[in-house]
């Protein structure tokens, strides 16, 4: 019996990356969970991310707090008001209100601190570029571009002792698509958290751009979406 | 009047990095201070890249803590015993135990998110490959590539409004000519802070791999260190 090589899998609590997580479990990766709390608004989102591990019995999971807030703003991490009920087509182009400057590169590069500690070469992401259109750092030419800085970055990929790769299996993936595949994984999407805008108890929205997106995928799907919504 | 373009320098309040921050002041930027903790052992280099800081009189200080604790260990942030009178030609080869995973990735990758936040297009850091030969992220290709991810990654890279550029003036200068060229831009090296192992009152211990060098250096230039050593 070989050790199963293991994988740092980049973990939100998202719809997205719960798919990817489960994706890497099936590919037979050791699973390593890594969320990072960028100073988001609540904590409903970090928790759904510790539900998830724990559904999937990851062998490691590692929650790192940086605050990007202190670089100043966006949707996400500060206090501005967050779109409702804009139309997914809207959505889908132009860069949205919620980009975070560098978010990717920030994420990858903290994943490829953690892979290399833990000897990993593989790190899974849940970056998609269909309904996502607007965010430069969710292109195919991005990731490629970070592999290539990662082999060159780091001890372990300029001695050769392996190579990194950066997947990303949802990249072309319509949302439908993912829930799709996510629910052949065994995903149980009621433990994921999307929403940029939950009620004190943390019911989704509903009406918010990441809740529209989940929203409709669903109703595409002829499915209820499990998660608890106001 | 135009005004000064803005640029990130990341500061650790080591004598290179202030080098770097007297060479972009000198260049004409408008000087955007960038000091990460990222979990090191003492305090002491933060209060350097304060009075350094200080000192440039730069228009922004950002200190943005992350605990790379949590993904495992490296002499200079975990407690590993840190080595000390090595002669100097032994730390110039190989790759230092004080290594830190993919340290100059994250550190540039948040520099980045802060300089697109600013709408900056220029980042500079005080890598240097000369004295550190180990160091895969010290080297040329290695900064080019992130160059090509920067550009790739970001709203405003994308969009052409300006070019991503990582300046690294030292990576091909010695000790000494960094050194040398830090005088001549009116760097007060007393303020700076290298050793990876000070005493408890903050006095650089001497013996230490950058200790090693600093001490080396000033001595080849026939000056005093203004350093306070134990």
């Amino acid at each position: 019996m070989t050790a199963r090589k293991p994988a740092v899998v980049l973990l939100s609590g998202g719809l997205d990356s719960s798919t990817v997580l489960a994706w890497a479990a099936k590919e037979g990766f050791e699973l390593c969970a890594l969320t990072i709390n960028y100073g988001q608004r609540h904590a409903f989102e970090l928790e759904a991310a510790r539900k998830v591990a724990r559904a999937f019995q990851v062998a490691r999971h590692v929650e790192l707090a940086i605050d990007l807030r202190a670089f100043g703003s966006s949707a996400l991490t500060a206090e501005i008001e967050v779109p409702k009920d804009r139309p997914a087509e809207a959505i889908a182009h132009g860069i949205p209100v919620t980009y975070v400057p560098a978010r990717n590169t920030v994420l990858l590069s903290l994943a490829l601190a953690w892979a290399e500690t833990l000897g990993a070469f593989d790190i899974a992401l849940g970056v998609n570029c269909v309904d996502y259109s607007g965010y430069p750092d969710c292109r195919p030419e991005f990731l490629n571009a970070f592999e290539m800085l990662a082999n060159l970055a780091t001890q372990a990929g300029v001695e050769g002792r392996g190579k990194f790769r950066v997947h990303a299996p949802l990249i072309q993936l319509t949302k439908e698509e993912i829930i799709t595949l996510g629910l052949s994984l065994g995903v149980d999407y009621g433990l994921t958290h999307t929403c940029y805008d939950p009620t004190p108890a943390g019911l989704s929205c509903g009406r918010c751009d990441a809740c529209t997106i989940r929203l409709q995928a669903f109703h595409k799907l002829n499915l209820k979406d499990p998660a608890p919504y106001a």
